[in-house]
């Protein structure tokens, strides 16, 4: 059989987690063939901990022109994404991106581009798409079981994170070094599976709290207002400074509403469309005849190893991607409009003028601080990583 | 024993009700002295289906000026609240409102000065506070047994109703008959709760949309994003257009949270306060410790007939009310900051320029359309107005 050999760009917490998985032989049509890391422990270890037919490169500039790979997975800060994709896809190989795809859309409209001119593939990590919770929940949105969205609520507060998080790194929680907050480092996955799911937000009215809850000089505390095309209407609300917190959708329909909380999806379906209802009853007080039923999974849950699967089988057999350059795009153009809209108070449309965000940025990474609190790289523990919800 | 004599103001919908209550003896301290409508037909009614010795007059102002009550209930449509409530005041006698206070917070202000002035008492019908899951609540909120609050949310859409409730009254959901849509029919009680529990919002940023779901010229459809004083943040949701509907309570503080949905509140308690852990903890993805238990209440939810007896002896006896004009005024100040800040797009601090709002519904006024659809009284059915957690 056929494998496509895989390089990791970036060995930090994300890209050791994929080299294990990958060195376990979770994913039969990958071969690890190579890893990159600027960082001499993070080399060190790979020397060490990976099958010694795995090539360690100082750089993925390196990896990318030794001709050792066919494809790679970028894992490294965001800011570098797009340099790295490029340089990958003008080599020749296939990208498969962790999330956020860039820290501007204009960034990813660049990735975009250059994978059009040069044929190649480009891939996101959403491996939350994977979860069973939430591919049911598109199943009843795609098939319009429930009819037209009217309104959704997503409660994203179980990222909690202890200030040691944010001080385990010098570019973290940064604005030069990582461009944003809770929304560019935690929520990029529910903001790719809201509009999976809900569809493309036009409109944002967010309020973003910068170090609310923690030293930090970007938000941790989001509340963004948003409309859709068709007039529904919602509210994300995410946080890393909630203990317990929540993780909680709602999404209400013409024909009923679905609540996914707690790894369970309960479902109220109306025996009639609410609009018909609304104009034909005879009943003022209208009571709801809609009985609870919990939606059954397929249970299947595999997260980073599904996605990568899904990227080799792409490749080789031309099945489809988890998710592509495009929903990564859409999930930082939401992502920016709710920045925009905090920097700026104002009601925006989707996508923001990528201009206008760029300066705006800019002045955020002229004011930024790098801490020098060291650069550890925590190997521990990928479960806080919101997957709780289906597992 | 002493019995308060109360003459019941307005005997529609909620008047009769009310009548209804007394009449059947469920206030041992309030005798049903009184009651006066300007509608034939209902006071025909009163005169079939209340007790002889209940008096019926065709105005509030002859029902004040008979000497006939110590008290009176009033149960007429809002604008009409300030006018009846001075005049009774003004003749000497005690004023249970129904909610809202009025329509316009100057107005409310007005009224507790009257009350002042006259030393009347002026208390507020938020039977809601009577039930037993919110003083479960309020007792640990009051308790600062979970700390200070970080974050609320209160989606309340399940005030749902057809639009044949709104054809049922020609006043109903215009602006000239009754000022404004579900923040000010449905929502009090909630805006009250709202206050009572987690405290004064100081600034609002609201989107309210007018004749969304049906055919009305008021707001059928509200978000707002809150801010507290000390910071904590929330997010407050209503609409009579969604089925089923929602009705879930979330406040998170910073030893814990409180869910309340389908009657049942659910605590989460934890054993250090989050501040300290998030600056003490060794760990970056610490996990929380809490555990889920069930808030036992008494089971108590007198509503209504529970807001009346607290009436009657806070009279006689000098115990306290469910709620006073204060109240009152704090619930209308949000109501109006809502639709300020609906009407504007601007971000508001409560409570809003009074003159401004003014001028603002007066324009709204100007413009609003009274339906001929006749003047019906429901006298069905009050099982809808929200009761539904802790029943």
């Amino acid at each position: 059989m056929k494998k496509i050999r895989l390089g990791v760009i970036g060995i930090g917490n994300m890209g050791s987690e994929h080299c294990r998985n990958l060195a376990a032989g979770k994913c039969p049509e990958i071969e690890l063939a190579a890893v990159a890391d600027v960082r001499e422990d993070r080399m060190e270890w790979a020397r060490h901990e990976l099958p010694e037919s795995v090539k360690v490169f100082p750089s993925g500039r390196d990896l990318i022109r030794s001709g050792e790979c066919d494809a790679v997975l970028i894992a490294v800060p965001h800011y570098l994404h797009e340099q790295l994709a490029v340089q990958a896809m003008s080599h020749g190989l296939d990208v498969l991106c962790e999330k956020p795809i860039s820290v501007e859309a204009a960034a990813g409209r660049r990735m975009i581009r250059c994978a059009a001119t040069s044929g190649k593939t480009l891939a996101l990590m959403f491996n939350q798409r994977t979860n069973s919770v939430y591919r049911a929940i598109r199943n009843i949105m795609q098939n319009q079981e429930l009819g037209a969205i009217k309104r959704m609520s997503w409660i994203v507060t179980d990222w909690y994170r202890t200030q040691k998080y944010y001080d385990s790194g010098s570019w973290r929680a940064t604005w030069a070094g990582e461009g944003g907050g809770v929304l560019l480092n935690q929520c990029p996955h529910q903001l790719d599976l809201l509009i999976w799911l809900c569809g493309m937000p036009v409109k944002v009215q967010a309020q973003c709290h910068e170090g609310k809850w923690h030293h930090i000089e970007v938000e941790d505390d989001v509340t963004a207002y948003l409309e859709f095309g068709n007039g529904a209407t919602g509210v994300f609300t995410a946080s890393t400074g909630d203990l317990p917190g929540t993780n909680r959708l709602e999404i209400d329909c013409e024909r009923g509403k679905l609540i996914c909380e707690d790894g369970k999806i309960r479902c109220f379906r109306l025996g009639q469309n609410e609009r018909e209802t609304c104009f034909n009853s005879d009943n003022p007080w209208y009571q709801c005849n809609a009985k609870e039923e919990e939606i059954q999974t397929d249970g299947e849950n595999p997260q980073h190893i599904g996605v990568l699967n899904a990227f080799a089988a792409h490749l080789l057999h031309g099945t489809p991607l988890t998710a592509d350059a495009e929903d990564g795009l859409r999930a930082l153009q939401l992502s920016n409009a709710i920045h925009y809209s905090g920097w700026t108070g104002e009601m925006v449309s989707v996508p923001v003028p990528e201009d206008k965000f760029h300066e705006l940025l800019d002045k955020k990474i002229a004011g930024s601080t790098v801490r020098k609190t060291g650069d550890i790289t925590y190997e521990s523990d990928h479960t806080g990583t919101g997957a709780k919800a289906g597992q």
